[in-house]
């Protein structure tokens, strides 16, 4: 098959490398589209080894028709529609994946829009409400409110019932997540989001954070009592400073977390997250209350000006890969 | 009334002071005994004022007889013996509590040793199961296992089917910890913890901490996958470098709290963790699972003495103030 080899972070050939074929409990799926993550870059720049018996193809989520089911799997069969989260092997011909981790096309979803969705839901899914405990009413601030996973956690907090904050670099992303429905606008660049999220809104309960290091001291300020800051990203550095005195009065948590390493099963594994998506987000999608929200396409032998246009910043939502039609 | 002026750290003087009257929705309490805290030697020397609202007097908690009921309380009556969470005011004669931070003596405790539980019940209730979500099954490190919180936490978890391990500064306070059940016995003083939990237990699944930023770094090394680090007390001072990197593959929460700063009321307030106490804890001890552990007494006059002595570690378990008879 033909899948995409990095030889270099701004070299990514389509070219040919072994078939594979699914193993037990696993399915094969003919991809039709690849999504494009953050975590994309640091591999292709050799910085996020895949974990223990994943594949070392890049790409976190496709979408595709099942093209084979190894022993075991009798809820998948061939021909279906599907999308799937990866721990790796997306930007390919053909992945193998375990059954847990597929999942129906969500209503009204084209297969190839498909694709946005498996990293995004999950991600939001189970930091904001199986990991944040996120309740209806309470205001959630969401770092890089235009990316792929701002613009989808917009969507999801507002259906949940819940008041939203962003923040983003421009006015015209700003613009996008408004249109989605955010409530509080903030200007990274020239605005102080820890004034504004404590004068307008009493500071947040949950914060969902990109940043890291360089964000950690004022989101614990931007805290409200009883508030929980989740990062995923670590954008701007792995260690900083933690003052458990600020932390203490206000009874606060910070949990860092990824959804690559976690395993198939149990109650924190990503087959236990893909059921809660499927059971609680697809309706929303189902319904209009959440779309996917696609910045850029681009073939999937463009992989690195994909990457190219997801670092520079100068797109919003999600970057999808077409590898075939 | 009589209480405890503090005029220094080492100056604690009983004498004349205002009466205290119970308001609405309060009750008046005959102190019979003051549980000494950690807190109390903090606000002796200064560092630690109430809460807005709160008396100046130390103590967070309390035994006796209610002697006065304010306006709006049908829940107690004059006479009865109870125990009590304070916000301050515990080293008096009498003391005037909301209510809802009030709880009945537990079955087969005398009126004196009640006055050992409540700060340790509530938190550690409120925290290893309210807050860390102990499931059965999974490993509790205790730090300071042979402290007040820690002989109380050491019984409360093995009475929920948890495995135990505690760390202490002596053979002596492992013993006492060994006798209330602890599995795996740490001195910390010439034993790596980190080591010892993730190679006899493979990481612990909460960890329950009063060194604060000593022990921040190493405490993340400690957990397993989906642990969390609850702090409640900033012996080990406050600032300390967190390296998100490593929390991030396990998936790992740090979460800081404090009691005597919640309200009253709500979901996180001290009425719902007392209720909670009451209804979980009462029964263990009323069945012989959970008992008051108390290290050492003293008149109240003699209370510069017993922060002395709580200070020294030289104790373990509980320091009482005997107020009456």
């Amino acid at each position: 098959m033909l899948a995409i080899v990095a030889e270099s972070t701004d070299r990514l050939i389509w070219r040919e490398v072994p078939d594979v074929a699914p193993g037990p409990g696993e399915v094969l799926i003919k991809i039709s589209t690849a999504g494009v993550n953050r975590a994309d870059l640091l591999q292709a720049a050799g910085h996020y080894p895949p974990p223990p018996g994943a594949s070392d193809i890049i790409g976190l989520e496709v979408s595709g028709v099942i093209s084979a089911v190894g022993g075991g799997v009798s809820e998948w069969a061939v021909g279906q529609e599907v999308c799937a989260l990866l721990a790796g092997g997306g930007y390919a011909q053909y992945v193998a994946v375990p059954a847990p981790q597929v999942m129906p096309i969500p209503s009204g979803v084209s297969l190839s829009d498909a694709a946005a969705l498996p990293e995004v839901a999950c991600t939001v899914w189970s930091n904001i409400v199986m990991t944040a405990h996120l309740a209806p009413g309470e205001l959630i601030l969401l770092h890089g409110g235009a990316s792929g996973i701002g613009t989808h956690a917009i969507q999801v907090a507002k259906a949940l019932g819940n008041r939203v904050a962003v923040t983003a670099g421009s006015r015209s992303k700003l613009d996008v997540c408004a249109e989605l429905g955010a409530d509080l606008l903030i200007s990274y660049r020239d605005e102080d989001f820890v004034a504004r999220v404590n004068n307008e809104a009493g500071g947040a309960n949950v914060i969902f954070d990109i940043m890291g290091a360089a964000y950690l001291d004022r989101n614990l300020d931007a805290l409200a009592p009883d508030g929980r800051l989740v990062i995923i990203g670590m954008q701007g550095g792995i260690k900083a400073e933690l003052n458990i005195a600020k932390m203490v009065p206000k009874r606060l948590s910070v949990i860092a977390t990824s959804l690559r390493g976690r395993p198939v099963d149990g109650a924190n594994g990503k087959g236990a997250i893909v059921d809660a998506v499927v059971d609680s987000v697809w309706p929303m999608i189902g319904d209009g209350r959440v779309r996917p929200i696609i910045g850029a396409r681009f073939p999937i032998t463009e992989a690195a000006e994909a990457h190219r246009v997801l670092a520079s910043g100068e797109t919003f939502g999600k970057v999808l890969l077409t590898v075939s039609d």
